[in-house]
Order: C-alpha cells, then sequence, then structure tokens
C-alpha cells in the first residue's frame, strides 16, 4: 500500500515517475533494451537527454545563455567545485545552516570567506539587511535549509555572480534566472531521484574560471563541452529526471508546483499554529515550505515516539525531525499531495485530542 | 523483442536485474515507497547497501581489510582521487590506451609520472618485463581496454601500492586481493546501471594520504568514515548492483562468469581466426575478454554498413567499433549470453557467405 511519505530526501515521487521509470528499467520505449542498457551515446539516450535539458529549460524558464548539466556526487561535490573554478580572492557566503556550513568550508581551501550567518540563534531564522561586498568573486546561498526549515523566497540582487544551491526546492516556484550565475542541486527532492545532480551554470562565468590546475571532471568547462558525456552520465537517474519534469509540465507547471507547495504549507503550519500541543521552530516570515519542522510544546515533550507510532499506524512515513533539532519535519515537495497532508494534520489533531 | 546486445557500457544486464530493479523502482519490497524514495539513511536502505557489500564481498572474495564504498562521479573521478589523496613525488602508471591515458593526465597535476607505455603499437599489446621503481608513491593499471581491446588477466606483482581501474572487467573473473591496494570503477559493465562507482580500497592506505588540503567529497576517508552514506548516495542504482550480485552468485560465482567470459571470448576470436573475411586488431595473447575488436580483411572494407545493418536485422545491436579503432567491437560482458554469441557468429558466417 502507497504510503504517505514525508522523507526529507530522497523523497516521494509523482506516480508517472516511478511507473514510467520502472517501465523503462525493463525496456526504453521499443528498443529492446533497458534504460539501464542503452549505451549513453546512442541515438535512443541523446534523445532522452536532450529532452530532460529541453523541460528543464521550458518547465523552469531558464534563458538560453544558460547550460543545464547532470552531473554525479552530488551538491557536496559543487560545494568544492565552486570555489576551484571561482574563488581566487573572496567569496561571500550566507550560512543559514548545516549545507551552507558545509559548502563554506570547502571554499575556505581556495581563499577567504565572508559570511553572513544565523548561528547566532541556532539558523531559525534567514539573516536580511546585510551588504555583498562588490569585490568577491562570487556570493553563494543555500535557498532552502531541510534541517532547519527555513527558505529565501526572494530571488535577490548581488553585485557580484550569485550561485545558489537550490537542492530541496528547484521546481516548487518560478526562479528569475537573472538574478543568478548558477543554479544547482541534488536531484532527490523535487527533480527525481538520488544519483543525478543538476548544474544550471551561465555560460559566461566559463570566462571567469580562474586559472590553475583543476582536475578534468572539477571543471565546468568539461562538462559544458561535452554537454554532460565527457563520461558516462547516470543515465536512468536521468530518465527519472525526464519523466518528473513531464509530470510538472502536465500538473500546469511551475507556477501550479508554487501554489500546491503553498497550500501545503498554509495547512500544516496552520495546524501548528493552532495546535496546543505543537508548536513550531524558526521565524515564522522565513519557514521553509519544503520542510515543516515542529516540536511539542515543552510539556508533551515525552510524547515523541508515541505520535511517531501514531502517526505510522496511519501510514504516515519520515517524520522525524533531524537529529540535530529534534521533534518532527514533514518533508512537503511537489509529489507530496493533500490527502498526505490531510493525513498528516488528521493525525495530529486526533493526537492531541487524545494527549492534551 | 529483447535484443543481441553487445553494447561496450552501459551494457547488457542479467534479466534479474532488470526485472527485480523495475519491481523496486514501483515498491521496494513491501513498503509502501519506491526505492527512489526511501530515505537513505533508513532501515530500510540501509539493509540494501549493507546486503550489496556483504554480496561483493562474497563474490569477489574480498578480504575484511579492504572497505566497499560506492560513489558518484564515474571511474573519471578516480583518476583525480587517486593521485590528491596518495601522489606526492612520483607515481608508476602503465599507459594501455585512451583510459589509462586520461588518468595519466590527472596524475600529472600533482607529481611525476613514470610511464611504460604501448602507444608505440598504437596500444595493441599490453607491455611486459618493465620495472615498477620501488620508490614510486604507487603503481597504477587499466586491466581492461574497452576501446582497443586488450586485457591484463594477471593480478601482477608490485613493490608499490598497486591501484587497478576494473571498470570493464570486474567480476569477470576471480581476483587476487592480495595483489592491490585498490581496485575500482564505474559499474556499468559486469557490475550494474551508470551512476554509481565500486571503489575497494584497503584500510591501511589511509595512513598514506598526502599531507594536503583535500575537498571532502575527494578524500577517500570522508567515504570510509561514513560507509559510503557522507551524503546522499546513488540509491536505485546500488540496487541494482545488489540484484547483479545476487544474479552472479546464482550463476555460480565468479568462477562461473570466469568460464562463461572464456567460452564466449574463444567462440568469437575462433570465428575471427578461422574467417577469411574478418580479422583481429591486437596481440593474440592480450586480447580482451570483455570486448572482441575485430576488423574486415583490407578488400572487405567497404561493406562495414552492410554488416552493421545485416547484423542489425538479426537484432544485433552494439558492434560497431569505437571511432578511434573502427571496424567492429563486440562487447562480451557477464549477461552477454552464448545465444547473443551465437547470433553473432551466426551472422559474420553467414554475411561471408553471401560477400566473399
Amino acid at each position: 500500500m502507497r504510503k504517505h511519505i514525508f522523507n526529507a530526501g530522497p523523497c516521494k515521487l509523482s506516480d508517472r515517475t516511478l511507473e514510467n521509470t520502472a517501465r523503462a528499467v525493463l525496456e526504453l520505449d521499443d528498443n529492446g533494451q533497458s534504460v539501464m542498457e542503452v549505451s549513453h551515446r546512442s541515438p535512443e539516450f541523446e534523445a532522452v537527454i536532450d529532452e530532460t535539458k529541453a523541460l528543464m529549460h521550458e518547465v523552469m524558464n531558464i534563458p538560453d545563455d544558460f547550460e543545464i548539466l547532470f552531473l554525479g556526487g552530488g551538491a557536496s561535490m559543487q560545494f568544492a567545485m565552486i570555489p576551484y573554478n571561482f574563488l581566487q580572492g573572496k567569496a561571500f557566503y550566507l550560512d543559514t545552516g548545516t549545507w551552507s556550513t558545509k559548502a563554506i568550508k570547502e571554499a575556505a581551501l581556495w581563499g577567504d570567506v565572508i559570511e553572513v550567518s544565523s548561528e547566532d540563534k541556532g539558523f531559525t531564522y534567514i539573516p536580511k539587511g546585510y551588504d555583498i561586498p562588490a569585490d568577491a568573486d562570487y556570493a553563494h546561498i543555500t535557498t532552502n535549509n531541510t534541517i532547519k526549515g527555513t527558505e529565501i523566497m526572494e530571488d535577490m540582487d548581488s553585485p557580484v555572480p550569485l550561485m545558489a544551491d537550490m537542492s530541496s526546492d528547484f521546481m516548487s516556484r518560478p526562479v528569475d534566472f537573472s538574478k543568478y550565475a548558477m543554479v544547482y542541486g541534488g536531484a532527490q527532492k523535487n527533480v527525481g531521484p538520488a544519483g543525478a545532480t543538476f548544474v544550471i551554470i551561465r555560460k559566461s562565468m566559463l570566462d571567469k574560471v580562474v586559472d590553475r590546475p583543476i582536475p578534468t571532471m572539477l571543471k565546468y568547462k568539461t562538462h559544458v563541452d561535452k554537454d554532460s558525456m565527457f563520461n558516462t552520465p547516470p543515465c536512468v537517474n536521468i530518465f527519472a529526471i525526464r519523466e518528473t519534469c513531464k509530470w510538472v509540465k502536465e500538473m500546469g507547471g511551475v507556477e501550479a508546483m508554487d501554489k500546491l507547495a503553498q497550500h501545503r504549507a498554509d495547512t500544516l503550519y496552520n495546524a501548528i499554529d493552532e495546535s496546543n500541543m505543537f508548536k513550531g521552530t524558526v521565524a515564522k516570515e522565513d519557514r521553509s515550505r519544503m520542510n515543516i519542522c515542529f516540536v511539542f510544546e515543552d510539556k508533551y515533550e515525552g510524547l515523541q515516539k508515541d505520535f511517531l507510532s501514531f502517526s505510522s499506524d496511519r501510514n504516515i512515513i519520515g517524520i522525524k525531525g533531524h537529529r540535530s533539532v529534534g521533534g518532527f519535519r514533514a518533508s512537503t515537495y511537489n509529489a507530496c499531495t493533500m490527502d498526505d497532508v490531510n493525513a498528516l494534520v488528521k493525525a495530529m489533531k486526533d493526537f492531541e485530542k487524545e494527549n492534551a
């Protein structure tokens, strides 16, 4: 039986993605070969990757002066590739929690990091009113913080090239690409299964690469020049991304995803705010629409395990909060339905009724 | 209809791998979630990765002092990671064609490369009787050369830690791990689908890592310490590797794969040697069992396209030789059956009868 999946990532994918990928694992179209068997340099697979890129361009309204790459290694590899390619003097990093902290650690290997952080309050808010130094090589932000549950919803202005790790909210809202030099992320939230990383890079950034020896696989130019085919790409993962892009388009595009994300988040945050048992964990104006974090009011803290098993009995899974925050986290990515959300809200209300 | 697939990689996989992976894409066991949805830190997925490692240990008889990692980025990323971690002074590289040439290019970024090469004869043989310098940091070989069609079948002695790129022949024969410090490869030949890289590293090698700043994702220690779970691994790809390992075990283990590989290669090379129309391209004693390369005798060279379409009409695909060699290449990895091989041999004989 299909569960109400609130995993933080990998996470719920659309039925279309799952069904069509399963079919292609048996046979890609009528090729007599699986999508896992077909040569990555065959016309059959080239059609898959070309269509995936075209769909992502269309769905996300990505201008033609950006190149879309599908790489391996995860967003964590990008934490290193960005400074390896672009950091010579100093870079600006907005530190909004675990993932940006990791990105900063890598950047420090190649240059100075100018940092604005919300660590003073445990990363429970998004810093505002700061200045990005105009002489930085680039600025880096993490738009959604899966662990703490905050999100930057605005495509901000930056005097220097802006790089955004959008691993966990890409494709949940329209993005104004004119503000960015590069947008990237691990696919395993709204975009597809784990094992592929999307990198959407403004082509002119290749002119800004620092003159230092860079391993071939870590150069953006390598992958741009070869259309993500410098070496064998993660084929089945890219196929699943294509199916997800098709599904988003059919559902009404990213504008529809945006509305659904708002509706899911509003419904859950309202339930949290109305409850006398549960409460939110971060500044209301910075709440993530992707990762809804909540905890018990102090006097109910002992009921943690009870609520997890109460929910699990209703087929609700993946709501245990990250160990660094505790409590609960309902991750409501694109494929999460109002049926899933309503099941969780009902579980929260019923549990409160029984235990308050 | 299932084709006779001779792709060089990605390549034919066992029916078991395809069917069980397709099923898991719909639902992993009875978890109510797809293998593409389940959290990588859940007990369900930990069971998958743990069993995959245990099966690979068992099937390949890997000693306990080796760690098995599943990473992203392909073998090409290892070309950089090896010297980044281990090259301080000089390293020995055996250059047997395209892939080792690429590995050498990366090593040269960090130190001196002592090279023995078969480039003098277009990489059509494996160099022999050379010495590996005892003061090298390590020695590196590529055991099978997919493009040229040569293979090193012997687990050689080395006075320094021996690193082997076994991307295209791993799991086709027993390996004496006592001779190696590290064995690695892209999965997309005998091991599974593209998108995962296996790294089998002797744990004591971590003590030999050069004291230099290395990006976190490029440190072997990062992945050993976190059991390949430092960041989200390519989950569905690892699942397919598990199914492939199970299939190898059921088929009689790597000893059975070894016999089948020999039988396939003997059958095809015999057909080539007996033919007056086709001929081999490399030194007979160094012929690959995985990639059987052959060309037309000079006077038939104009028939290239005819033979490809003659074969294609018989559902034989993937036999076009690499553009740098020309002619034909039948890649006969583990899942390639004698039925596939016999179909190709018959096509060669029939074509010769009709056109000689």
